[in-house]
This record gives C-alpha cells, sequence and structure tokens, in this order.
C-alpha cells in the first residue's frame, strides 16, 4: 500500500486530519531514518495498536554534538519509503531541515537531572535537541501514542518525563532492544563498522551480561557489578570504554549500592564508531 | 450562566472534550486571577470568537522570582468565578499547585534572546516560568485560540515564539491594553498602590506618550525618546524607574537608532510595587 508522503507541516497535518475525523488513533514512531530492524519492531507494534500510523523521518541537526557526526547521518530515503510502505505505514513525514527550523530555533526543552550522566555528560546540548525535535514533531503530528526503543533508555527516559512534566497528551510506549543473533543491539551505526570491529561488538552485550549476573548472584555493589562488565570489555582490544554505569532506571543517576531495579548502560568506541547499550535488572530479593 | 468549575486535569479535559465532540472551537484565557477589566476584556474576545471559552486562574509558582511576590499574588476565586460567569466562561480550570507540580518539576521551556533585556534582564527565570506553565496550560486545554494582553508585551512575544519554534497548534490573539480613565494600565498589582502612588501612577503612560510623540515628530535616535519620556518620570518623586528602553517589537532588543516600528516599554517602581507598560509606536515616513 502506498503511503501518504508529506514534506511540510501543513501537508501532514491535512492527511491526518482524515485519519482524525474518522476517529482513528494515531500513533507516531519518530525516526531519523536509515531504518532497520529495530524500527521495524516499532512500526509493527505501532501498526497492531493504531488505526493511523505514522513514520516521521527526520535527521534533527540540533541534537548532534560534533557536525561529522551530523553529516555522517545519511539516510536513503527510498529504501525508508519502502520499508516503511512494506509494514503498512499510512503517513511518511519526511521534511527538509528548512521546513522544521525555518529560523534559528530560539526556544528548547530542556530537561534537568536526567541528562547529567551517561549520554548526557558526554553529549552536550544533545538530550535538549531531542527533546526539543520530539516537542516539535508531537505538536505537528499529535499522535496519541508514540514508540520509542529501550536501546535508547536514557533518550527515553527524557521524553517520558517531557511528556509528564508538560502534560503532554500523549502516551510514550517503550519497544524492547532488538538483537542481531549474536547480541550485538541492532543500530544505524553499526554499518559504519569494518568486520574486524563487527566481529568484536557482541562484547558490548556480553559485558552488560555479565554485570547483570552478577546483581542476580547477589552482588550489592555497583562496584562488583562494573568489574564483571570490565573484565569483558578489556579482553578486546579493539574497545574503549566511554562509561558504563549502574544507574537508577527511574533517574539514570550512577547508583553505589544495588537495593532495587537497576539498569547497567554503557557507550563504546569501535574505531570511529560510537555504540550505546543498556540492560534493566529488576531487584533481586535479599 | 454557571460555568464547570474544574480543579484537576482530568475534570477540565473531560469537560472540554463534550465541547470538542460538538465541533467548538476552544478558546483559552491563562490568567492568574484577580481578575480585572484587562481580562474582562480578553474574556469578552475569546466569548465572541469561540464557541467554547475556557479562563484559567492559576497562580504559577515556578515564574515568581521573589518568594514574597508569589506569597502576596492573593487571587480571591469567588469574584473571579462570578466575574467569569457574568461573561459567559464555559470552562473555569482552576488547580491547586500540586495539580500542576504534583512533582518538582525538571523540564523547562527555555526561551532565548528575547529574554535577556527588559523584565527578562531584573527577573531571572520569570519566562522560562511563564513559557513552561502556558505549554502546560496548552497540553491540558489544547485551545485553538489563546489570548493574552499587550500590557505584558515580552510576555507576549515569548509566548509568540514558543508558539512558532515548537510548532504548537494554537493561534495566540493578542488584546489590547485596558486603561483606567487617567490613563494607568490595569494591573492586579495597581490595588497594592497607596493613595499617594495611585495619584503618581498615571506618569508612567505619560512618560511613554511622551516618547512616542518624540518619534512621531521625528526623533531618531532612542537616546532622544528616552529623554522626553525620563524627563516626566523625573518629575515625580514617588516614581523610581527600573528600566526605560526603546526596542525592536519582533526582538525586544534594544535600539540605538529608529528607522522603523518601536516599542516603548518601561518598569517602574511605587514603593514596593512594581509596574510596568509599555506603547507600539508604528514607522513614521521621513
Amino acid at each position: 500500500m502506498p503511503a501518504i508522503l508529506a514534506a511540510t507541516v501543513a501537508e501532514v497535518r491535512a492527511a491526518l486530519a482524515d485519519f482524525r475525523r474518522r476517529g482513528q488513533l494515531v500513533g507516531l514512531v519518530p525516526t531519523m531514518g536509515a531504518l532497520h530492524a529495530g524500527h521495524a519492531a516499532l512500526i509493527e507494534r505501532a501498526r497492531r495498536e493504531c488505526g493511523c500510523m505514522a513514520v516521521s523521518i527526520f535527521v534533527n541537526p540540533i541534537q548532534f554534538d560534533r557536525r561529522e557526526d551530523y553529516e555522517a547521518y545519511a539516510i536513503r530515503l527510498p529504501d525508508d519509503v519502502a520499508l516503511c510502505e512494506s509494514l503498512g505505514t499510512d503517513v511518511i513525514f519526511a521534511p527538509a531541515a528548512e521546513e522544521m527550523y525555518p529560523a534559528p530555533q530560539s526556544v528548547f526543552v530542556e530537561v534537568a537531572g536526567l541528562t547529567d550522566h551517561l549520554c548526557g555528560r558526554f553529549r552536550p546540548g544533545h538530550f535538549r535537541g531531542v527533546a526539543t525535535v520530539v516537542a516539535k514533531l508531537f505538536h505537528i503530528v499529535a499522535p496519541h501514542r508514540a514508540y520509542f526503543g529501550e536501546k535508547d533508555a536514557q533518550q527515553l527516559a527524557v521524553i517520558q518525563r517531557m511528556v509528564a512534566d508538560l502534560n503532554m497528551p500523549v502516551e510514550i510506549v517503550p519497544v524492547a532492544t532488538v538483537r542481531d543473533p549474536d547480541g550485538l543491539a541492532v543500530s544505524s551505526r553499526n554499518r559504519r563498522l569494518s568486520p574486524e570491529e563487527r566481529r568484536a561488538a557482541p562484547a558490548l552485550f556480553q559485558a552488560l551480561q555479565a554485570a547483570a549476573q552478577a546483581v542476580a548472584s547477589g552482588a550489592r555493589s555497583a562496584a562488583e557489578a562494573k568489574a564483571a562488565a570490565l573484565a569483558v570489555l578489556e579482553a578486546c582490544p579493539e574497545i574503549r570504554v566511554e562509561y558504563l554505569e549502574v544507574v537508577d532506571p527511574a533517574t539514570m543517576a550512577p547508583v553505589e549500592q544495588i537495593s532495587g531495579p537497576v539498569r547497567i548502560a554503557a557507550a563504546v568506541w569501535l574505531g570511529a564508531t560510537r555504540l550505546i547499550d543498556n540492560l534493566y535488572c529488576p531487584a533481586v530479593a535479599r
């Protein structure tokens, strides 16, 4: 089924108005294109739950802390449209940067606290850019539900807090991380890995599993869980650790003692490619 | 006609849903209560233009830079409700602070640039608090139109920029300042003036008029226009000037040369009471 392809705010609003008039629930999957199996899982979930399913494809310049990273983020719109259509997408919103930012942006959504650690610490301004563009997309599309992957756990927490604190009338639906058979979390950045880097990359997930296993086995200190993960990563000379933390899942702040559920989150570099992943660890009865 | 009085987000959304189902245009007049003739002008305009007219009454703690100013901002809900009902309000949203801020707020809407001067310079955090609560109210009420007074010109500019930059689906309607017969702009703060201060207060508007007259007569430098205004204010020993500026109406930044439309804006203190006012001056053919 061909999807409606909208390039402007006015076009996408007009397309969605037709569905809304028929009483359809609107679901939104915000993406930066370069769609892969992780996005497909979001789209399939949205398709099952919503009478009208929209995908946005927009590489958001204001969330990149490094210009070269923005420029490397090449999307292939025909491929992305084909994938969206194969999954039954009703409306694709793929605006140009000038449509989303016709003038220099002077209004930003700032999320305090949650962004002090993990990626927020290493990518200044990143989550401000994410929260701002997601707020814009929510105002443009007015979805009833929006779907986000758990792979970007800090991003998900930021969006959930934004929606709660600003009373946005949208339900955020988290979707489990999709992994390759060897455990590597699917990401558009995986394509940039050399064959050697790709072979080494599953160590990231293995390290998180080692930490989670330590927690499940009764480790009460974050240091102990981190040591188990770092032992795995240090065995891989291709991998440089940016951060590896045991955090409170609600605040994304590092904990020292493990007394409830935690999330183990890490960012690593393989050559010039940065990968992130995380695992949720439920509370362990002591 | 009795209005529907809603104290919670859920109640006001339910009340408005009924109007929306009937296809009514929703208009919102956001207020901090202590309603006066200025608010009445906003409400009357909204009543003429919208099938469903809502007034919010909420003294927003996060926009006060001084605790004592927040505490002095006493609203009298029964009087406010009576005025709203006399003007045909359909829905009054009067939440408690805990309903609007159930947890400490960690998400803020920041408006850069526009807030560097005038009130923004003297009231740190004020416009961040205003933009944040208005974003919350817009998400709760989802109005088609929202009405703001021109007396708070910098606030109006901030809201207009927020709506544009975040693609909010709401039309902002500016409404002309309402004045007492002697020219004093109507404000809830006027009640705090002593009889002597109230007698001196119209000098603020007279000063703005003197500056506007200088512009209309061909003054090309802001300094000349400001001197005309300051001459009026300096004749009043009761008045202390906080700022008096000739600004670009779009950016609210002070100008030195007058080459197009400008706004003359001032804040003054009479005793412990701070009053603001402003006048728009169209471009003068040279």
